[in-house]
């Protein structure tokens, strides 16, 4: 596998695009995006658990069960939650824009917004541009780079990527493009699972041809094992959407479910996810550091995921971890809360950084340790805290980021 | 039922005492408090669900199961928890020590601790102190003044009540107080139950008779609708703990469950509790409001606490009170993620205060309202987020307060 350049454009048969059509109050920022394939795509899609869904949520849920796809519409600037039926209608309209100014299907239409919760989306500034938006498609990197720049809120840092890998000696490529920062606790489900909501999007293109059971099974595995073991804020957000497309350009014999193919699309497929959910949490809202725990020992994945989940949602840690303070006590205390039964005299934490690893906890009590060195590790941008239980041999990991004077800079007066 | 002075003084048979011993780095604080009672008292008590335990906890678990106590001893600056065989060694010289000072068995001794977790409890200190310890008691005002000055930890303001209420014509008395203003998150249950952590203690005296049964579902209703209502920042701490002793000096006929006097009783129980938990809200670390969510309309109680429960613990939510911005879609997506059902299109929601009311939503979407007003009304210390849902005929309170910049710098270096 090696990383390549162009995101959603990558993949062969895929262009996007993005303008500004007024949404957002700012005057220069893009608002409005699209990701288009030149072949109906085979589709499959993840969405909030939130029981407060956003009107596109509840629309691209509906058409994505075709499983077929053409087309992704974004707006930033304006979720299209909480809107009532003038918000469905406004979501209705556009998919239906995008679809009239394409000649396609309604149907092959997915729809996506972030951003304020609560107001009418202007969808008249939206119908009015469709086809400016339409003719900014281009299939070359500027064209993901317009796309990813329309889609973005708070966030800071552009979050993508592109990988080539090889199935059956056939180069294939997946291309993605995300934006998150705020709202951020994913918990996602599949289209047909009940469903929550945190403002994160991610969108994935590739030209792989993959059987629908293979690409909806190898999505929900890389989304249980990024996304969903991502937290800023532990705010489940109302607009929470994946959607992958694939084209089957790169003319491979379609992937299916448990071959050798499926392994490596699989973990291509993951560590997309890895890589866009961590660049999630280390843009979260005001961090000044990415914080991964670790937990590993623990008896099952599930477990592990709760522990790491609780540990890195913590206020406390998050605070201590700004502050670059290596209070483990509050480690201990997160874990013990997580609803998850394990003993506390099995626990060793250490915090870890590219300065170095330092025990701080073991067999659940104190050890003696270097306040000095422990305070240079957690002063670094990318921290670990590792937990190791011997309750089992299972692992995982859990990215989440500090709590600073910023996120609440950012979010005491979020809409002016 | 009329509120009196003196806190666990206030009731009669009752005596208490605060020193300074050296827990606390600080050359001035007192950290070593008791509270003793003439005569031997029934007693009840409940605990941190928190798998991690301080020893403190587990100690006292076990001393309560004999339902009688006639001392409670608590230190604050040390938590005594995550401090193994040590810790436990340490929790249990406490006790000895204070029951060999008053002639009594140690099964009739509570301990407590708070404060930072993983560091060993200088136990010499206490046991070299206790005996001035013992000479601090006093029945007066004074005597609560100087325990309750010692169990404070970030606590700002003095978390103290006392009230006089007739049982069958004789006056009986419930005195109380509290600490608690950051890991606050209370989610406790009775003595036999598997128990979770946050940093609150409460002790509440009474000289009313009453029968151990109704003692214990008494304080567990009690408990349920006060302080597990309440939240600071989603950390259920290693410690929390209240206990109730009642030494019957009153001499009323013994209260039973279910009987008129238990309803009064009861009531005046849960006024102490919930008064206790609403100034530890106000109080919460870098807190500026107290936020009070009151769900009704709701199918059940329990289902009504839950979401009060999610929106008052939202960091969006918090951030968006300390801001004065009235976002109320922040509400519905913390609804949304609280794992109740319930349909969007039925929920209201409006903010309140001092300065006025005002309806931000209706039936699950926006309405055009007053910025100016809403801000007002959120810019005063005491605000309402009140939610109808048209669900139910069941209602609740809980007690938060948002998130300030303050509590990012006390929770930054929490230790030094």
């Amino acid at each position: 596998m090696t990383e390549i350049k162009g995101g959603v454009c990558a993949p062969k048969g895929f262009s996007a695009g993005g303008i500004r059509c007024g949404i957002k109050p700012s005057s220069s920022k893009k608002d409005l995006a699209l990701i288009y394939s030149d072949k109906l795509c085979d589709a499959a899609a993840m969405f909030t658990k939130n029981i407060v869904k956003a009107a596109s949520v509840q629309l691209t849920q509906k058409n994505i069960e075709g499983e077929k796809l053409r087309a992704i519409i974004a707006n930033s600037g304006n979720a299209n939650a909480c809107t009532g039926e003038a918000g469905m209608d406004a979501a209705k309209r556009m998919v239906q824009s995008i679809a009239n100014e394409s000649q396609i299907d309604t149907s092959e239409v997915a729809v996506a917004s972030t951003g304020v919760i609560g107001v009418p989306l202007p969808i008249d500034l939206i119908e009015k541009n469709v086809s400016v938006l339409k003719n900014s498609l281009r299939s070359d990197e500027q064209g993901h780079l317009d796309a990813l720049e329309a889609i973005m809120t708070t966030d800071i840092r552009k979050k993508e990527i592109a990988v080539e890998i090889e199935i059956n000696g056939v180069p294939v490529r997946i291309g993605a493009m995300a934006k998150g920062s705020g709202m951020i606790h994913p918990d996602m489900a599949a289209a047909n699972n009940s469903a929550k909501h945190a403002t994160m999007l991610a969108f994935v293109t590739t030209d792989a041809a993959v059987e629908k059971s293979a690409l909806n099974s190898s999505l929900r595995n890389a989304v249980e094992r990024s996304f969903n073991c991502t937290t800023v804020d532990g705010d489940t957000s109302t607009n929470d959407t994946i959607i992958i497309m694939a084209n089957g350009e790169a003319a491979n014999a379609p992937i299916a479910t448990g071959s050798a193919d499926y392994e490596v699309f699989s973990n291509a497929l993951e560590f997309v996810c890895v890589s866009l959910a961590k660049m999630m949490a280390r843009d979260g809202e005001g961090a000044t550091k990415l914080v991964t725990v670790t937990v590993s020992g623990a008896k099952s994945e599930k477990d592990a995921r709760i522990i790491a989940k609780s540990v890195a949602s913590s206020s406390l840690v998050k605070a201590a971890c700004f502050g670059a303070d290596a209070n483990w006590g509050r480690v201990l205390c997160a874990m013990g809360y997580s609803g998850v039964e394990f003993l506390p005299e099995n626990v060793n934490v250490s915090f870890k950084s590219e300065a170095g690893e330092i025990t701080v906890c073991e067999n659940g009590g104190s050890v003696s340790f270097s306040e000095e060195k422990a305070k240079e590790i957690l002063s670094k941008e990318e921290i670990e805290i590792l937990i190791s239980m011997k309750e089992g041999s299972a692992a995982a990991s859990v990215w989440g980021c500090d709590l600073t004077y910023d996120y609440v800079k950012i979010n005491g007066d979020y809409r002016s």
